[in-house]
Formats: structure tokens, sequence, C-alpha cells
């Protein structure tokens, strides 16, 4: 059979696409080459890489979003191109350049909404997501960050120049209703939300502490957690904001990356208020939990940024630490985290570790890697 | 293209079964048809019916577990068979009966062991995924209950006759490593794993309460938990033994169906102590949490299983009453929590409804449907 399947995927891929032997989607990702602008589709089961697709422009900070279906990828380029790829046809479906400068997406909870977030010209676009059509433009008058879905249709994004937080509610059609918070702080620079949808929480620039909402309350009023959290008095060089999305949520607590300090804090998840700290090698950049929360893998800020620190999240100690190799930019666990995939930029691989033994399992050849996403985000909300 | 791969779906199943145009499998999922001994392949994003596959034996109580490519389920079905259905292909891709009477299974993290437990003769089995050869037989003396997967290539697994509760580590190959805990209590039925597979809970049917292990310690202890939870002094008539599966996790608190009693539990995910009780309709079978935590809904035991209640996790109160018809046996949400999809067993229908606004959206005729299983289970643990 493995034969019979060679010979087709062989046909298939000598002109455009392949089915080639892989055709459900639940094992697969795609790896963003920066330099080349090109993503690399890869399986998991068999950690491989299974063939490039090029053409998506610039893919620095590039990310992406999956389809309900795990077959098609909205990838986010920097330059405002919003490239649908299809994964089981191995070619760029779509492409739309649909503003100046782009920096991240989200797609509805329904799958059919796509939305973009732009500095220039600052707002949200909605796009159709089996057209890319635009469905809804959203002028914000201010560079726009912290895009990210929640339930029911909606789309919650900041704004860098007012620091207000928009909610933009779809559910009923094109439409988008807006509710407006204010004062979410200065210069709000990045935001998650809790894998339930239900806390948004932004990182700012402009002033120490962060701003979380309750989504799920009628009228969400901005409250101010962590109010050392930040740069600080000291004025620390900081080589990297960290991401904000590497909160990591470890049963009762989050663990998230200090500014400029060489640690990361703990934070009780239900009253966000600081629980512990833990030094670590040097800035941190990401740090991600493992699925079932157990271990935190830690990256860190150039020029330390050949090197992953693994912390348990029972004793809060580092149990682990090695190289990678130069420009460790990304991490991504399998869904159910047996095994993480490592970019290691700067030396042209992605590295794939077992979890529980720390072995190097495989190297894969990339173009300058960097973000790595895997078909199960899917299936979850607000990434 | 669309021709390209029909044509190679013709070549490559001989013309039997169907690729169709849906290859991509992150929105798929399978119903049972208890009666008929088949799967219905059903499409998320469709609402539809796409295939029946037969010839799976007795499928009484039974239950699946998806690889993690999401191509292939592992049907468990009451007759000890065990049955590898190709969902690409659409047919059984092999099939064994490999003991006298299966309740359940589980499948490894790293998506290469299939685990099946048996009450006669008593114990586990362990298959490889791709073969289903016998690779480990486990045999327990005992009816054999509560089979999950837990992080690391592990089993957990539980004696219905001796009260303990066993870990099978397979991390070194196939030659599992058994950890045997005495004392979980008398008579467990059933048992269920919090998703981060850290905290394992029995039910007991020979006494009130249940016990906890904590999963993550070296040497896990029986933990005696809510003391009160069981069929209590009043001995009320018992239609049916709630299913712990059913457990909700809602942010930071579990809902329990009571067992006998006309109400769900609130417990406290942390201290396992009662935080609350809601008063339902009838005996709840299954309370299952929306994957964002903000809704559960319940069904109920004979005579009463005509309906459904909504319950809104913040108040605690019922937001929702509704009969979808006669037999409401199971229940399964999109996994980004938009739709549900509702088994009515003696109307021969499956129903989907949107969870915001509880809208009847499509009813997709099934026979006898029970158990519906999204292809998303694939990136869980312990299900």
């Amino acid at each position: 059979m493995k034969t019979l399947i060679s010979a087709l995927a062989l046909a298939t891929t000598l002109g455009t696409a392949a089915l080639s032997d892989t055709i459900a989607t639940g094992d697969l990702g795609l790896v963003i080459e920066r330099a080349k602008g090109s993503v690399l589709l890869v399986d998991q089961s068999d950690r491989a890489s299974l063939a490039r697709i090029e053409g998506l422009g610039d893919l620095s900070h590039a990310s992406l979003v999956y389809s309900p279906d795990e077959r098609f990828a909205y990838v986010f380029g920097r330059d405002g191109g919003l490239t649908k790829v299809d994964i089981v046809e191995r070619k760029i479906a779509n492409r739309v350049v649909q503003g100046g400068n782009s920096i991240g997406g989200a797609i509805s909870d329904d799958g059919k909404l796509v939305a973009v977030s732009n500095y220039e010209p600052g707002g949200v676009r909605v796009f159709d997501a089996d057209t890319l059509e635009l469905v809804a433009d959203i002028p914000t008058g201010s560079k726009t960050i912290g895009l990210v879905d929640i339930p029911g249709r909606r789309f919650v994004f900041t704004m860098w120049d007012t620091g207000e937080t928009w909610i933009a509610d779809m559910s009923n059609g094109n439409e988008p209703e807006i509710t407006k918070i204010a004062d979410m702080g200065k210069n709000p620079y990045d935001a998650l939300v809790t894998g339930n949808g239900r806390t948004y929480i932004t990182g700012l620039f402009g002033e120490d502490g962060l701003t979380a909402l309750d989504l799920w309350e009628d009228d969400p009023e901005p409250i101010r957690v962590m109010p050392n959290y930040g740069r600080g008095q000291e004025e620390l060089p900081v080589y990297k904001m960290p991401h904000l999305e590497g909160w990591a949520l470890t049963g009762s607590e989050f663990v998230l990356p200090a500014v400029g300090h060489h640690e990361v804090l703990w934070i009780d998840a239900q009253t966000l208020k600081e629980t512990g700290r833990t030094k670590t090698y040097s800035q941190p950049v990401f740090a991600m939990a493992r699925p079932d929360g157990r271990q935190v893998w830690v990256n860190f800020a150039h020029p330390m940024n050949d090197t992953i620190q693994v912390i348990d999240t029972v004793t809060k100690a580092v149990i682990h630490q090695f190289k990678p190799g130069p420009a460790v930019l990304h991490m991504e666990f399998t869904p159910r985290g047996h095994e993480i995939w490592i970019s290691v930029r700067d030396e042209n691989k992605v590295k794939v570790y077992d979890t529980q033994t720390f072995e190097l399992l495989r190297e894969i050849e990339a173009d300058s890697p960097s973000g790595i996403f895997f078909t199960a985000r899917a299936h979850r909300t607000g990434l």
C-alpha cells in the first residue's frame, strides 16, 4: 500500500499540489520560514517536513490560525498580506494584501470570519474565511494590537494610542456591534485571552502593571493587576518585550515572563495576584506550559537566545537546561504534550525533543524558522 | 483538482469507500448507532452525515478514541470487539475480538498504543495502534473499570472486585511497569481523570464518597473526598449511575451529577470540597461543560430522559430547559463550543443546537444514536 501511495504522491507533486500519503490533517503543522516568505508543512507523527509552500510575502513576526476542519491556514504577514494556505493540496488557495502593516489575526469560533489587526491604517478588518472578501472594516484611529477571538462570533482588540479595548460582536451577521472600554492604561503593546475566553489581559509599555477585563461581565471594567509588572524604577534595558501569548496556565496559576528581569512570575489564576518568582537564565521571551501544565519551557532574549530552561510547576524549580542552538525563536508542544518542536533560526533547523526524557528525537531542515503552529490550534480559543 | 482527488480516491479505495471532497479531518465525528452495530460519519461544519460504516458488532455502551492524525477511530464494543475505523476511506481498517466483555478503552499520548479494559476475563489488554497486534496483556483478576490514558505513555485503571487502582507505565517499551494502589474503596464502578491528567477520581458503588489520586505524586495515596456523595441513607431508587466522565470543569469548579438525587453538585477543583448544589429536573446522567466553561448541559435518567437543562456556571441557575425528544443519550460540543450535537435515540435523530441562542439548527437521521465523538478528542487527555 505504501508503494501505491508514494506513487500517487509523486504523480501529484510533480506539477503543483499533492495529496501524498497524509490526508488526515490532525497531526500536521506549519513552520514560518521568515527570510524566504515561505511555510514548511510538517508532520508531527513522522517528525518530518512534507512540503514547502512559497510566495507569502514578508513573514517577519508572522502568525496564523486554522480553519475548523484543519485544512486551511490563514497566515498574517507583517506586510499586510493575508494568505490562505491549503495544507491538503499544499498550495496557496488565496491571498490578499489587506493593509499596510499587519500584526496578527484571529478566527471566529464558527470558523466563518478571519480578522486582521493593523498598525497602518489602524484598525481591524474582517474577512470571509471562505473567499477572503472584506466583510467589515473597523477603523480605530490607532495602531491596533492584541486581537483575539472569543466565543459568540466576537473579536477583542486594543488601541496602542488611545488605551481603549473594543469588543466587536458579529453574532447578528456581518455588521459588528462595538463595545468600547476606555482606560486600559498607557500604550498597551500586547494582550492575551485565557483559553476559556473569559479574561483578557493587556501589557502596558507606557506604565507598569497590567489591565484585565472579565469578558463574562455584561459591562467589563478595567481591573488593574500586578502593579509592579513592567520595566520598573530601575529602567533595566529591555532587549525584547515578552510575548504575552506566552502566558502559561498551569492548573491554578499562570506563569508570566518578567519584563527586563531574569525571572518568571507566578500568578494566581483567580485573583491575578503574584504568588512567587523563579530566577531564570536571562530575560524570558516565551514561558509556555506543556499541555498538562506540569512543565513550563522558557526561551530568552538576544543575545542569550541559544538556551531553554524547563521549570517544574509543582516545585517551581528549574529541572533542566540545555542549548538547542543559536536563536531559539519559538516552541510548540504536540497537542498532548509528549514532544516539543523548537525553532533554531540561525542553525536553520527545527528540533524535536521528548518532554519526559529531554532526548533530542529529530532535526528537520528549515530556512530561518520562527513560529511553529500545529493544526490542533484549530480547536482552541484565543490563539 | 477536485476531479483529480476523486480519481485518486477511486483508485486507492477500489471503488468501495469514498474520499469524497472531505479530506481534512478536523471537523468530523462519529455517532454510534447502537442497534445496528454501525457508526455514522458526520461533518460538524456542514452539519451533515457523510457515510455509514457497518459491521462493528455489539455497540451498546460503545465508546471510541482517535489517532493523533484524526484519521482512525478505535471503537470499543460491549462484545469485546476492538474495531479500527478509517474515516478518510470510510471503512473498517481492522477488527479484533479481544475479550469477552469490554467496557472502554484509551490511547497513549504518543498515539502508538490502544488499551481496552474488560470485565471478562478481567484485565487490560494493550494493542499496537497500527496493526492491532497484542502488545501487553495485564490480567487483574477482577472486573476492570475506569481505564484512562495519562501523559508519559501510561494507563490508569481500577478493579471493581478488589478496590485497587493500577498505573501501567509503558514508557520503556511494551513491557508495562505496574504500580498498585490499594484501598480505593468498595466496588469502584467508574472513574475519570482531569483534563491535565493529574487527578484520578473513582466513584464507588459499595459505599458513599469518592476516592481521588494525585498522579503527580511519586507515590499517590487514596484521598477520600465528598464523603456524602452517593446513594446515601435514604437509599433512593437509582435509575442509572451517573457517568463520571460527565464531570465538567468550569474554571475553578467541577460540576458533578448527584447519585439518585435531583441535583448537580459544585466542587472546588483544588480542594475537592463541595461548594454548592443546583436543583435539576430529574436524576442527572451527564453534566457536560461547554468548552469555555460558561454553561453546563445536563441530561437525565429514564423515564425523564427527553429533557435537557442548561445551567449558567456564574449564577449556578438553570437558564434554559427544553425537550429535544425521547431518550436523549449523549451530547457533544463542537471543539470551540458554539454548537452542540444531541443524540435523541428513540426519534432516530441527532439534533444540532446553537449554544448561545439555543436555536435548533439541524436534524440528522441516525439509527438509534447514542455516543457522539468529534475528532478533536484526538488532542485531549483522558477521554
